[in-house]
C-alpha cells in the first residue's frame, strides 16, 4: 500500500510524532510506503512531495513543528482543484490519504471523502475543539506551557500587589483557559462560551483585595467576549477566511479593569510559545497512537473516518460527524471552576 | 457537614491538590468544614488530627507530597482498631471520611464502608493500576519525569555506543514503562504483564547494532520478570506486607545482556524522583476534579463509592468493584509497541 | 547585631533566597537578628516592618518574588525623608541596613551611605547592568526562560516559513538579548548598545531565505533603537522617573520588516514571565552567596560597600563606584555574535 | 586553514555546541575548513574521520552528546601511536588540532603539544575540576538537573519522615555536590575534599529530627570517603586506567546511618542523567564561546594553550599548567555551607 500524508493549519506539537508513527507502522507492520505532501493542501494541489521513510522520520518523536511544513489554504482552492488533486494522488499511486489538521483541514477531508477519495482524518488542534474525540494532541502541551508560565507570574503579581491577566489561545473554545486556570490556581477564568460581565469581574477583584490578598491572576481566552452592552470592545474585523480577527481582549479588559477599580493591572499575551517545541509525554503518546491507528485503519480500508480518543482507547468516528460542530466547554465543566474562583 | 480526609500509601504528586480542592469545595460551596488525619490510617487510629481550612491549603496546588504525611499501616491494625476509629470519627464529628490512596488504602476503605462507615474513596497511584478509573493523578507526572530523563540518556548512550536500560516504577502493572517507552522512543519495553525472554532481548539488541545504529534504550518496569527457566533472578523475598521485594531486575538483566552480547550495557534506576515534586498540569487538573467531586459526593451521601475518570467526566464506581483486581496493561496495548520496537 | 533588609525595584528570582541566606547567616553564625521593611524604601519611610527569622524564611530558597514586597519609590521622597528613615532605623535598633535592588535602589543606598547610614548593598537586576560585579542573580533565570521559549518558537517559525522577532527585557543593556540569542541560535540579535539599521536587517533576512532556509529568528532588546534617520519609531515619552517608556520596538521593527521584505513576520513579547518563578540553580547559588557575604560584611562593619561576583569569588566594591555608570555590553562581546548571525 | 577536532572522555552537554561554534567561526570568519575525528583519540589513531561543515553542525547547539562519538583510550596507546597520529594529521592536512576533553584528554594534548603538534585544548568536564578556568561547560547543566531532582525528592522525604541521601557525580572534586547542595537547600553536603565522620553525620541527623523537622536531605559526591578508621567502606579496586572504582559510598553511608540512628534512610543515585540531554542556556553560551575563541586562537597560531573562562572573558592558559593538578573545592568554599547545614 502507498499512503499519502499532509499537515494542515497551524503548527502543533506532536505533528512530527504522528508522521513518524505512520511511517513506522506502514513500513514495519505492513511493508507499505509513505509519501508526504508539503505545506498542507498546497503540496497536493501543486505536486510538491517528499519521501517519508524511517531514516527521514528518525528523531522526529521529540521535535515540535512539522517537517512537511504547513499552510492555510482557502477552501475554494480545494474545490476548484479536485481534478488536479486526483491527478497528483494517482501520479504518486496513493491508496490512502491521511490529512492531519484541525476543523478546516478535516472539513476539507470530509468533503474529499464524500467525493470518493480514500481519506482517513487525524485530528490536530491546540484548542481541543474537535468533536468526537476526548482530546487532541498539542492541547496538553499548550496547557502545560501556559501553566508553567502562569506559575511564574504569580510571584511577580504578589510582590507588586497587581492584577495580572494572561491571555491564552482559544478562539472559539475555552479548553486551554479552563485547564490552565484550574492547574495554575487562577482566581478568575474567562472563556468564549460564557461572555463576561465587566462589573462582576470588578467586584471579584475588589473583593479579593478587600479580603487581604495581594494579587489576582485571571486567565482569559483570546476569543472571550463581554456580555452585550457591558463593555465596548474594539472590533478586529474578519480575515480572508471569514474568521473574526484577534482583538486583544485581555488587554482591553485590563485597561477597563484598571480604570474602574484603581488597581494596577498588567496583561501578558502568551502567544505562539503555546504551540511550539517538544510535546509533553502525554501528547507524544497520543500522537503516536493516532498515527499508528490511522495507518492500521488505512490498511483495513476504513475510509471517511477520523481516529479519536475515547477513554483510554483509540477508535474511529465518521469525519462528517466530527466536523459538524465545534466542541466547546459545556456548562457543567465551567461550573467546576466556581469553587476555585475569587 | 464535617469531612475527614487522610492520605495513605506512597507519596504522589497531586495529593496536596486534592486536599485543597476538598477544602475549597466544602467551605465555599457548602459551608462545611474539614479535618485531616495525619500519617494515613495511623492518624485515625491514634487521633492525630489537624484542621484543614483555606489558609492551610493556600498554595498547596503546586506542591508535591502531602501536608498530612503518610504511612503504610498493616491491614490487621485497622481490623483490630475498628472501634477505636469509630470513636475518633465520632469525637471529631466526622460525617464523611475521604481516604486518598492506592490499592491498600482503598481496600481498607471498602471494608470500612462494608462496616457502615460513611466513606468515599479517592484513588491515588503513580502506577495507574487502580481498576474502574481511566487514569489516576500522579501517573502523568511520573511518566513525564521518566520521559524527560530518558530523553537525556539517549545522547549519552549514542555518544558511547551503549545499551542503556532504565528501570521505572511499576511493581504489578507496566503503565509507566508502556507510556514512558512510547514517549521517549525506547527500542524495547519490558513490563510485568509479559515475562521477557533473555534470548529475544539479546537478538533485538544485536540486530539493532547490526543495522548500524549506535545505541539501544530499553525501559524496564521494576516488576518485570523473566520467562520461567530462561534466566535466573536473585529473589528479594517478601516484605512485611507480603509483597515481593524489589530485585533490581534491570540491573540483573543488564549484566546478563552484557555477558551474552558483549555490548557495553549501563543501567539507570530512576527511583523516587518519579514520585516527587510539583504535579504536571494534567495531574493538577485531575487531582482538583477528584477532590471537587468527592466533596460533592460526600454532601450527596453517595457513600461506598470511589471517584473515577471516565473519558472526560468524573463519575463514581463502587469501592468494592474498584479493588476487586489490579488494572494491568492489556495485550492490545502491549501490541501497540511492536511498531516502535527494535 | 540587628540587621535590616529591604527589596527595591522590580521583581527578580533570587530575592527570597537572599533573604533566607541573610537570616540563616545572621542567626546561625553570629546569633544576630533580622528585620525586614516592606515594599522597598516605603517600608522604611512608613515604618512598615516584619520579623525575619528562620521559620519565616524556611522554604524561600526556591520561591520567586519577595515576601517583603517591593515598590518603586521616587528618589526625592527618600531625600525628604532622611530624618524619618533614621528614626525608624533607630526605633528598630538597626545596626546595618542591607538594601537589595538595582540601579535606583543602589544609588539611594550609596547616598544614604554618604550620609553616614551603615549600609551594605546587594545588587539585583534581571538586566545584569550593574557595574562592579560579573553577574547579578535573576539574569541567568531570565536568559534561561527566554532561551526555553525561543527554542519553542523555532519549530513554529520553520513550519510556517516566517520571520519571528522575540522581544526580551533590557532597557539600557543588551545582556539578555546577547546571551539568549547565543543560547538559542538566533540569526539576528539587536541590543540597545548598537542602534540597528533597518536596511541591514532586511538584507540579512532576505539573504537567509535566498540561501534556502525556512525561517529567521531575531532577538530584540526592549531598549533597542534604530540608527537615526533610518526608521521612525513611535515615541513612548518619559515616565514619572524620567525613564523612556517602552515603545514596542520589536513590534514596530516587525511591521516595517514585513512591509519591506514581503516575508511573513510575527512578533512575540516575552514580558513578565522572564522575571518570575523559581530561580535557576545558578541564581540560587549566587543569591545565597550574596546574602551570606553581605551578612558577614555587616558583622565586619564594611559599610558603604556592595557585594559582587568576581570570577568565582564574592568580594566587595564601593557602592559609589558600582552606581557611577551602567554596565553595558562592550563592543568585543557584540562582535562575538557575528559568526552566528545570518 | 584546516582544523581538526575530536571529543574525548565522558559525554557532556555542550560538546556539540563547541563543534558548531568551531565550524561556524572557521568557515564564516576565516574561510577555513574543519575535519572531525571519531571516538576521541581512536579516530586519530585509526584515521576515522568525517567532514564537519555548516550543514552537518546545523541544529547541534541544543543537542546533548557528541556527533563525533567518544571513547576512553589508554594513554600508552597514544604514546605508541605518535608517528601514526602525525601521519593521519598530515594526510588530512590538519594545521591545528583542537581536542575537547577532560583531564585525560588535555594531559594527552599537553604532551602532544610538547612533541610539537599544533594543539589548542578545550576543557570539558561535568565535574568542573579542570584547573585554569573558572568553569567548564556541562557543569551548570549537571548542577541544574541534580537540583531539579533534589527539589522533587524533598516532598517525598518530608511526607514519609525520611533521611534521603542523593549521590551526585564528582570523583575527585565536590563542585557538583557543593552547588547542588546550596541550590536545593540540602541539610548536609559531603565532598571528596573533606572526609566525613559518620558520628558527626549521625549527630546532625538526630539533632534535626529532635528540633521537630520531618526530613533530612544529604548530597554526597560519588568520590566521598569516610575519615580513616570511622567507618569501613567496601573497596571497589582500580579500573584499567588506575582510577578507583565507584563504591556506592552514599548507599553504604545510608545503611550505616539507618543502623546507627534508627531513622528510615533512602538513597538515590542520580547517575548518567546528570550528563545527558540539552545544555542549559549558560552552558550553551560558554561552549559556544569556547569554540569561537579556540578557532580564533588556532588562526592566530597560539598553540599549546587551552581556552578558559576568567570572570566574564575567555582567555588562554598554557595546557601544561591546566593539567598540573585537579581543581578541587577550596576550604573557604566548603566553609560557605555551614550556615545552611543542619
Amino acid at each position: 500500500m502507498h499512503i499519502g500524508v499532509l499537515t494542515g493549519g497551524g503548527d502543533c506539537p506532536g505533528l512530527n510524532a504522528v508522521l513518524r508513527a505512520v511511517v513506522r507502522t506502514a513500513e514495519k507492520e505492513y511493508g507499505s510506503t509513505v509519501v508526504g505532501f508539503r505545506n498542507g493542501w498546497r503540496g497536493l494541489l501543486e505536486d510538491d512531495a517528499m519521501v517519508l521513510d524511517r531514516p527521514v522520520v528518525n528523531g522526529l518523536l521529540t521535535r515540535g513543528g512539522t517537517v512537511l511544513g504547513s499552510a492555510r489554504v482557502a477552501p475554494q482552492k480545494l474545490r476548484d482543484g479536485l481534478g488536479r488533486m486526483r491527478e497528483v494522488l494517482d501520479a504518486h499511486g496513493v491508496d490512502a490519504l491521511l490529512p492531519i489538521g484541525g476543523e478546516g483541514t478535516l472539513t476539507a477531508a470530509a468533503w474529499l471523502a464524500s467525493e470518493g477519495v480514500p481519506v482517513i482524518g487525524i485530528p490536530k488542534t491546540i484548542d481541543n475543539d474537535i468533536h468526537g474525540t476526548d482530546l487532541t494532541f498539542g492541547f496538553d502541551t499548550a496547557v502545560s506551557i501556559a501553566t508553567d508560565l502562569i506559575d511564574r507570574l504569580h510571584t511577580t503579581a504578589e510582590s507588586h500587589q497587581r492584577v495580572l491577566l494572561v491571555e491564552v489561545m482559544g478562539r472559539h473554545a475555552g479548553w486551554i483557559a479552563l485547564n490552565a486556570g484550574l492547574a495554575s490556581g487562577a482566581h478568575l477564568t474567562i472563556t468564549p462560551e460564557e461572555p463576561f460581565d465587566i462589573e462582576e469581574v470588578c467586584r471579584l477583584v475588589t473583593a479579593r483585595f478587600d479580603r487581604g490578598h495581594r494579587h489576582v491572576i485571571g486567565v482569559v481566552s483570546e476569543g472571550a467576549t463581554p456580555k452585550p452592552g457591558t463593555m465596548p470592545l474594539r472590533d478586529g474585523g474578519l480575515d480572508e477566511f471569514g474568521h473574526r480577527r484577534f482583538t486583544g481582549v485581555a488587554q482591553q479588559l485590563g485597561e477597563e479593569l484598571e480604570r474602574r477599580t484603581g488597581k494596577e493591572v498588567r496583561t501578558t499575551v502568551l502567544g505562539h510559545v503555546q504551540r511550539g517545541g517538544t510535546p509533553t509525554s502525554f501528547d507524544r503518546v497520543l500522537a503516536t497512537r493516532f498515527g499508528l491507528h490511522a495507518a492500521i485503519a488505512a490498511h483495513e480500508g476504513r475510509f471517511g473516518q477520523m481516529v479519536a480518543l475515547h477513554g483510554t482507547e483509540i477508535g474511529l468516528v465518521p469525519l462528517a460527524d466530527a466536523v459538524a460542530e465545534l466542541k466547546t466547554v459545556p456548562k457543567t465543566r465551567l461550573a467546576e471552576t466556581t469553587a476555585f474562583t475569587g
